[in-house]
């Protein structure tokens, strides 16, 4: 899985590995592999929606959304949904940012799978998972392809109860 | 289709019917409808690459590449994309934007298919062939799930030889 990942050396900005999944998006072999791992742990139950984080994690929220034959939920960046939404603000290194959902988008009792590219600090899976949770969902789990486990989101998750899994790991930031 | 698709007034702002495919999405046999409509023209061909357009171009052309089992390409706002990449702008009501592709997204000679959401004026459409054409593309065509009529966009692309399908019309803006 890693092969098909990309390192881009100081994007967004100086010091940073850039860890791109856009390679692995563009391979036939490697975008099927990735959304078929990323779903075998959930087949054996029920679920209602696959929630994706914007924006990568609507390319693979879609994917699997498809193939489980389930509904797809947009968590969006402030003021991108066009109805009544309910919003989450999260820390990010300078400040912060907000993500929202429509009110309607999950009924009280479904079960959910949040999917993301990446997981870094956790504040965006975080922010989803208390959208969700306000919504009244069971969420079964956050799926990601890529975790960077120095950066502490999988504990920050965790912490929360929410099951974490992750395709591959790169160590260093 | 149009079933699926709710109708939100005043967004993004005022005089603006705003079709909202999120309902569809959030519907599971909506979503698995519109997938499968949008794809089946195509099968019959090879198709090398799903260019989605952001943002909800990306829950639609994850989902029908991995159905193809074909790779996919994010066609994205400026700036987003980290590696080397190419860029096209194109008009707005007010102003213009730039939309990015990596320059190495695509092989010369691939065969893609461009998807989105919705098409209205046709600008951000014709922005993304004309970086898949850059490229060396052979493009099959644009598919979208709802087609503004009164807005051109199907003649822009048409004019360009662009085969052009929507799976539903709404007629008035």
């Amino acid at each position: 899985m890693r092969d098909y990942i990309r390192t881009i050396v100081d994007f967004p900005h100086e010091g940073i590995l850039f860890r791109d999944v856009t390679t692995l998006f563009a391979d036939p072999r490697g975008f099927r592999m990735a959304v078929d791992r990323m779903l075998t742990p959930y087949l054996g139950g029920r679920i209602d929606k696959v929630a994706g984080l914007e924006a990568r994690g609507f390319i693979l929220g879609g994917a699997v959304a498809h193939q489980l034959g389930c509904g797809f939920v947009p968590i969006r960046k402030k003021g991108k949904l066009p109805a009544a939404t309910i919003s989450e603000s999260y820390q990010l290194e300078y400040g912060e940012a907000v993500v929202e959902v429509h009110d309607d988008a999950i009924e009280p009792g479904e079960t959910v799978l949040i999917v993301d590219d990446l997981l870094a600090t956790g504040g965006t899976a975080e922010a989803g998972v208390r959208l969700m949770q306000r919504l009244g969902a069971t969420i079964l789990g956050c799926a990601f392809i890529v975790e960077l486990p120095e950066l502490g989101g999988r504990v920050k998750l965790e912490t929360l109860g929410i099951d974490v899994r992750a395709l591959c790991a790169f160590e260093g930031l």
